[in-house]
């Protein structure tokens, strides 16, 4: 007898399940039950249409459930909530929204991908106000555009600076609007260590988005928010992307098991406690291969490769789980910013014992046209050097260096794994020694003790501490910018003026990028200095990392002229 | 006693060991010879000058020999030709080229990086023409510049089409220039298969170079070129880049082993048969990883490992070596062409059982404005599913996923890891099912025998031995073009159309690019149909594999409009 696949959601996990069913048994019966009036729509798109990228809403949308007939023989019914799963009776309840009717379906297989809704905290007064809109669908998406469109708002205030926060932020300010971005954390983009986010908020507030960061929202009014500190931002219409939870009520009705996290839990298979019942997608706990715990992860990839496997478990076809790491890029302005597996909060509170590389390489060969530093962040386990997690911000191909670097990961690489790959390499495309080459290089010479380093986040202690900070690079480049403190000794004349630097104290150096500095500590540790440090991410970094600080806080800079070229 | 280092050639190679053994050892006296007049100059952006990318050619120098010196305490001696090793008394010859003067220089290191040539064979008549150049140095590009200039050149002819002769050709055809390009073998790019060079032929050729494949030259003239055929082509100027020889003349006449591809012999340290004499670069002879044999590379990659680990192993630094894949990329006008490893002929001509995968899906998502669909061949050993190689050509990203590829390769992945690796997505960047991932389940589908495929290679010869094939395409896609004896079942109406198709004759199905006929062909197959093939790569990939060749050949067309859409 043909089994009977009952999916409760149609985005991506609900469709992909049904579609990879319908291959293994063309007779099985499949029908998806989404709340909605849309199955598979293109969620991480969604924001795109706030600029005019995506200019029709309906585009937004991948398949009618017509198509869903006609092309997979899969039934898709639409504003259709299932209310109830009747686990003894193997049914489910579904209230079609429309006409108010409610009825029951028999499952042989049930699969939940109900996804995650965003969180709207009720101690934020006036939270239900009609102005304010979340990013979670067509529906949603459509509404809040064409209410800045038919009330011609001007004024918009984002809150939450996560991917969807900083994508709605990005892309209604592309579409000339006076936009605020406002995160309770003290940074945006929590994939990203501090050091890091640094720069893209730099360039939030380059292209003109009001920043506001460690300060959340207390209460909205019509074209106003309050914020706890008691400022006052001009809105007309509030976007609220502080986060989202797994929507689970359906299945903790259902006496199915909730993990620690507060997503839906899984076995190997995507099954819950149930032996019938699969949930895949953003509503379920999935288990990070890194830190060896349960997470929650909101990602379109990982939802895909789940529906996958549990329709194959239904048919008894194995596959691999091997957890998830975690890899991500988002758009802001000019700048690329993705990253894979831990940083370095997420080492310190797995409790994971790791270093880190910072350098600022080329993206390319200097010579073309287009070439720009790219922000590289490694992130190893230390003393064993396996890679652990990266960061990469820049105008050029941040994925590219992201996704080696995810390859590496999940394949058990170490920092020797990584100084040998042997990569694309043109001048339009790349280094000879590419960036995640060169990361790979510094991190072994650390790991070997070949010499020590500080991180840009200690420099301004440095300056402040009046430690002896020599700036190798040359005196032109000096002249246009330097740290308040250091004293100028180009790499150029280092051998002919080694009497001005102490043998008996520490002595910082840096260059512009780090790639001068590393000859000059290497020399003069071959000269018998023994208490030198290099400081990591060098002015161009130190630059990077203050800025925004600078910008917001008033606070006396490090350095006299900043320098991001 | 500081150690005494001596560099033969002063390119990638040797600057790059001078200055590693200098960040090692700040003791060491260390002396770089070349016979041009210049060091570390940038030798792949050379080409970039004929079209003005690189506007000076003095930049594409990228360190003089007095900043050499002043940064690294490193001597570079330029026109200086090392015309003798003296092995015994451990001395090199040299012989300054401005003065005619020879002196000896004692070592106790010796490391050599020299470098290729160009191959200008004497069979050719009038090689030797004051208007043949050739694209190997500073000097070698800015004469070829300068003679266009000055002598107000239109008419060029580029000989050869690996990735000298292609870079050559496209920058001069984007300076205006009327560009032939001729090339003896049967498609131009080797590391490419000859199904995915037709892509760049046809862009070759969609962008006005006049292109002429399987045609030797014989004969240069003042203003023509004579082709083995007896063609003729207009040119004034002629650049010779059939290939590249290794210099082995100077380790030759040392009594060095020359290895059996006629590269300088070394061993894991990159020591020739003289404990004392390195050998790196163009010049040497490589260990294929996955060929297992001994092979010829000239990537400057791989020199700059190669260089890294000869001056660590003078000091008692370990390396790995870990052979090499062969990793690169070009610009073919508006295409990228990327490929790693191994492609269809050198699997098959090392002996390595394969199969491949060739998919053309959208490299981001098809609703962001530069979508475009990338040609992605995945070669992988059969039956192990351990990834080979691989060949990317689109507009979009396509270094990006040979270089995920390329990290699988190194760290011995198969298909199945290939499937699992979680990368970063956002739809400006990827798709949720990236390339990679894509290929690897199409891999693994044909691993496992889930279903069968006929290559685009030999669609020609189903269409004219009247095969039934089904384009599953929607009637408006088929009616813009198709091919010539293929019915239209969509996959919309297949399952109500069974009819229509025989179970006791071979299926073959295409979509677009075929997404579509996989569930069609799986949907059949679940029906009972036991001879159902898959066209790989479907119309699309049709349509470019048969274009040039149609172009060129004035012969039938086995489509009735071609679609690159």
């Amino acid at each position: 007898m043909s089994k009977r696949i009952l999916v409760v959601g149609g985005v991506a996990g609900g469709a992909s399940v049904a579609a990879r069913a319908r291959r293994i048994d063309e007779a099985a019966e499949v029908i998806m039950f989404d709340r909605g009036p849309h199955v598979s729509f293109s969620n991480c798109s969604l924001p795109f249409h706030l600029s005019g990228i995506v200019q029709n809403s309906d585009d937004l949308v991948m398949m009618s459930p017509e198509k869903f007939k006609k092309q997979y023989n899969i039934e898709a019914r639409v504003n259709s909530e299932v209310t109830k799963i009747k686990r003894e009776e193997k049914k489910i309840v579904v209230k079609n929204l429309i006409t108010g009717e409610e009825y029951e379906e028999p499952y042989d297989k049930l699969v939940l991908s109900p996804g995650a809704s965003a969180i709207l905290p009720k101690s934020i007064e006036e939270i239900t106000r009609p102005n304010v809109f979340t990013v979670r669908n067509v529906v949603d998406i459509k509404k809040l555009h064409d209410y800045i469109v038919v009330y011609n708002i001007e004024d918009v205030a984002v809150v939450g600076g996560g991917f969807i926060g900083v994508e709605a932020a990005e892309n209604l300010r592309l579409a000339g609007k006076n936009v605020s971005l406002i995160e309770a954390f003290d940074q945006i983009m929590a994939p990203f260590d501090y050091d890091m986010a640094q720069i893209l908020q730099k360039e939030m507030i380059d292209k003109g988005v009001n920043l506001i960061i460690g300060d959340g929202l207390k209460k909205i009014n019509e074209d106003s928010l309050e914020l706890q500190s008691g400022k006052k931002v001009a809105a007309k219409v509030v976007v609220m992307a502080i986060g989202v939870s797994p929507e689970t009520r359906l299945a903790r009705e259902a006496g199915l098991e909730i993990g620690v996290t507060g997503g839906i839990k899984v076995d190997h298979n995507y099954l819950t406690n149930d032996k019938d019942i699969y949930a895949v997608g953003d509503a379920i706990e999935v288990y990070n291969r890194l830190t060896h715990k349960p997470s929650r992860l909101a990602l379109a990839g990982p939802a895909q490769r789940q529906a996958r496997a549990a329709a194959d478990n239904m048919y008894n076809i194995p596959h691999n789980n091997k957890g998830v790491i975690g890899s991500s890029v988002v758009h802001v302005f000019d700048l690329g910013a993705a990253s894979t597996g831990l940083n370095e909060k997420t080492a310190k509170a797995a409790g994971i014992s790791y270093d880190f590389v910072y350098i600022i390489p080329g993206d390319k060969v200097g010579l073309m046209p287009d070439s720009c530093p790219m922000h590289f962040k490694l992130i190893y386990e230390y003393p064993t050097g396996r890679i652990l997690g990266a960061q990469a911000i820049g105008k050029g191909n941040v994925d590219k260096r992201i996704d080696v670097i995810a390859t590496m990961i999940t394949m058990g690489g170490t920092l020797e794994d990584l100084k040998e790959l042997e990569l694309c390499y043109a001048p339009l495309f790349s280094t000879a020694k590419d960036v995640v080459n060169h990361a790979a290089l510094v991190g072994l010479n650390l790991l070997y003790g070949r010499f020590k380093q500080v991180p840009v986040t200690k420099v301004r202690e440095l300056v402040e501490n009046d430690e002896f900070i020599v700036d190798v690079r040359e005196k032109d480049e000096y002249a246009e910018g330097h740290l308040k403190n250091a004293i100028n000794i180009p790499l150029s004349e280092i051998r002919q003026r080694l009497d001005e630097i102490p043998k008996d104290e520490p002595v910082y150096l840096h260059c512009r990028s780090s790639q001068r500095s590393y000859n000059a500590v290497m020399a003069l540790q071959n000269l018998g200095y023994n208490n030198i440090i290099n400081i990591s991410g060098s002015y161009l970094g130190i630059c990077c990392y203050e800025y925004y600080q600078d910008q917001v806080s008033g606070r006396e800079k490090i350095v006299t002229e900043y320098n991001f070229k």
